[in-house]
């Protein structure tokens, strides 16, 4: 296995000796195979967003972004012809130069899954990609085949590549259309498949997706724990077309009065909420409803009045904050504040005594994602810290900032999976209620003052009471 | 999907409204599909064992054993011909027992996956599945066919039949094999494949593997979290004949005084143990031998004598015990007495504070033992909380149990696979130690004395000084 090899070699190979390192736990090159049009992007980009999220740090390299680099306009189809050769001597030096800043990407540490997303539609590139990652670097290899025969599929990926493609922004649909077919062609005249069982034509996993996993999925030679979970994942077909609503419960007691954790009953605005929330729900009349809710009482009475089969969960329930459940900041402050000062120094890692961190709650929330991900027409409601990790899933937000995302009481929001991305668009309905949401303070030291650490503690009334005669008033 | 049933309907439709609910979190039954000697009960069993450690509490209904409770001894494979009426309605009330009692399991909560083995081989028994669990109870199905066409395969999957099956106990082997042979020849005539594709017989997942997995995976339908966990477990081929081993490291100097966690060297008497570890595992001579320790110096120096690729892997490092670490008991009792009781009171899910619970380091070994169950001659060396952890994996042992398992230090542990379980052997080599090893004391409640906490604390030396004395002295 070990040879001297043009590649700098850096994490592939014992330091300390000849012999090869044991490979279970290398790092994975995951190579697509398919024609345009097939899903393989969309499934790459669905694919590293999971990794990423369940702890694989997974990266993308899209071989048309470098053949981009070297044309600065898209052309046309001819660029795709086997016979044209300065065009072909471009898209091998794309597919290169790809390949080559996956596998050094994979050489740094803590980098674990590169996706190359790209047609690789012949033997001599699947080897090629094989010989570097496999026999050089000492590396592991998976290819996904994205195989697509059915009609209504391919017409609706087809739309969805005129529609998102760089190469056809701004061309008419008609002349794209056109030359999207032609592309096509000249692919599938240099298209050899992997064959699958005793022929599958490399000693390393290979995974061909029917018609996106609606056709199924067979699988050769998966070894290894992030192959495996890589398969789980993808052999669960996925909505092409996917529109998901998220609200907060209403306002709860605990809310008005700043108290967090806690199985609060929801305050009157908060009552007012469910009302506006199952109406703006019923005028929206979508088909095959669902709502999720966690199983605490405010969230099952803001979704109370939703006319569509309901399901409580568990791992929908708020942030666990252990000994400090049912407490105001000023209280916590008051109480454990060694505690408050290293939560607000490290809000993400940080586990309340007894209770849960936010890095807690984004693995307990790993099955409902993966589920979710599945399905359309899904209203979930849940919770601050818990909606914060769900939206960070969809927008792949930096881990750091998912603590403090903002996600305020009273207001719906809809996410819609458009091209590659999903897309947020919020309703915020016109019922007063709280600010729930505290900025990280400037200083987060064990000995700060009082002062210092409630400064950007949101305003809330004393008691529930205090609301109520507030509301009497106007 | 309600309807009234023969069947008492419990946990599978919603309790107040005639609407069905969502099904995607419900139980699931896992029924087999195939001939005898395919590999069926071993799947079923690491299956049931991997779902269980995972936290989907699963069970195996083996029809079989409803099979011989009917009769008392087996007699011969006529009782498996198509043509014998009185066996044949034995087998069919055998395989409606089993279904059915693996379905009132799956309606008591918190049971999540029954697993029914049996051949299933007829299309009406796979209807019939359907219709009872699906249909009736709405929770979700999946069927796993085991295909085997590999002459080698089936010979090996023969004779472990022979040799563990309860109905060959006591037959001649020539006998039993003849017997074996026509017993399949029946089955065979019955059996009708479950295709794939768009020819799949029922509107559920379907997974066929073939060959034990080696000759790859055809999956059709798989949705839902639980299904697709079990594709990624049993798409990867596992070893029939699988021995491995397991040690803690040499007496560190920690261990000599009493300290827990920290990352101490090697004692004298545990750099003594290493070098007789290097010669017990090369006396061996295991081909393919490869070590698996933490990242901590007392399981590298344990293992650097021998000679076999080695990984250091951060998932085997002992269970951190945080603000805790470097302590002897007597200091935890001095500073964190209410530490200390309570994690005597509930050890296995008590976390140190900052640092970890024997429930964490479950869940962190998870992607280890999954790799690990794919490999053969592999030792591990690593601690004493953590192997507890491991081989609770291979033993099934109570959850409760596992903080309390005894796992001496100098000693090495062979774990075999035989038939559908695993089989343990250990070889105390004769170099002294201290013992690690400190019993639930009977008081735990937070109010005890220091003598009621440290009644159950093992000897150990006061600094590393008074043993090099005591050695020296010897």
């Amino acid at each position: 296995m070990f040879m001297n090899c043009s590649f700098p070699v850096v994490g592939g190979l014992h330091a300390t000796c000849r012999k090869p390192l044991p490979r279970q736990f290398s790092p994975l090159m995951v190579a697509m195979v398919g024609l345009p049009g097939r899903g393989k992007s969309l499934l790459a980009k669905r694919l590293a967003r999971y990794m990423n999220y369940t702890g694989d740090t997974t990266k993308v390299y899209d071989i048309s972004d470098y053949r981009r680099k070297h044309m600065k306009k898209y052309a046309s189809h001819e660029m795709f012809r086997a016979d044209n050769l300065p065009a072909w001597r471009i898209r091998l030096q794309s597919f290169r130069e790809a390949l080559e800043d996956a596998a050094a990407w994979l050489q740094q540490s803590d980098n674990k899954v590169a996706i190359l997303d790209g047609p690789n539609v012949s033997r001599s590139q699947r080897e090629e990609i094989y010989d570097l990652v496999y026999t050089q670097l000492g590396f592991r290899v998976m290819f996904i085949e994205c195989v697509c025969e059915d009609p209504i599929m391919l017409e609706r990926n087809f739309k969805e590549t005129l529609q998102f493609s760089a190469d056809y922004r701004g061309m008419a649909t008609e002349e794209a259309l056109k030359d999207l077919t032609l592309k096509m062609a000249h692919y599938k005249a240099q298209y050899v498949s992997p064959s699958l069982g005793s022929e599958w034509e490399l000693p390393c996993p290979m995974v061909k997706l029917l018609d996106g996993g609606e056709g199924g999925v067979i699988a050769h030679g998966v070894a290894g724990i992030k192959e495996s979970k890589i398969l789980s994942y993808i052999s669960t077909p996925k909505p092409f077309q996917q529109t998901l609503y998220f609200s907060r419960h209403g306002e709860s007691e605990f809310n008005v009065i700043g108290k967090i954790g806690g199985n609060a009953p929801l305050s009157p605005r908060g009552k007012k909420y469910a009302d506006s929330l199952a109406k703006h729900i019923h005028a929206l009349n979508l088909p095959s409803l669902q709502v999720w809710t966690s199983t605490l009482q405010r969230t099952k009475a803001t979704s109370a009045g939703i006319k569509a089969p309901q399901l409580h969960l568990p791992e929908l329930d708020e942030i666990y904050s252990g000994d400090c459940e049912s407490l105001t900041y000023e209280e916590l402050q008051e109480l454990f504040p060694r505690e408050l000062a290293l939560r607000d120094h490290e809000k993400l890692k940080y586990r309340y005594p007894q209770g849960e961190s936010y890095l807690d709650v984004m693995k307990r929330l790993i099955p409902i994602l993966s589920q979710l991900e599945t399905e359309t027409n899904v209203l979930v409601v849940s919770h601050q810290a818990v909606l914060r990790c769900i939206l960070a899933y969809f927008f792949e937000t930096p881990m750091e900032e998912v603590p403090y995302m903002h996600v305020p009481l009273h207001t719906i929001i809809k996410v819609t999976l458009q091209g590659y991305n999903y897309n947020m668009e919020t309703v915020k309905m016109p019922i007063d209620c709280v600010d729930t949401n505290r900025a990280k303070p400037k200083n987060c030291s064990e000995n700060r003052s009082a002062e210092d650490a409630l400064i950007t503690v949101p305003a809330h009334f004393e008691n529930v009471n205090q609301l109520t005669r507030t509301l009497e008033a106007i």
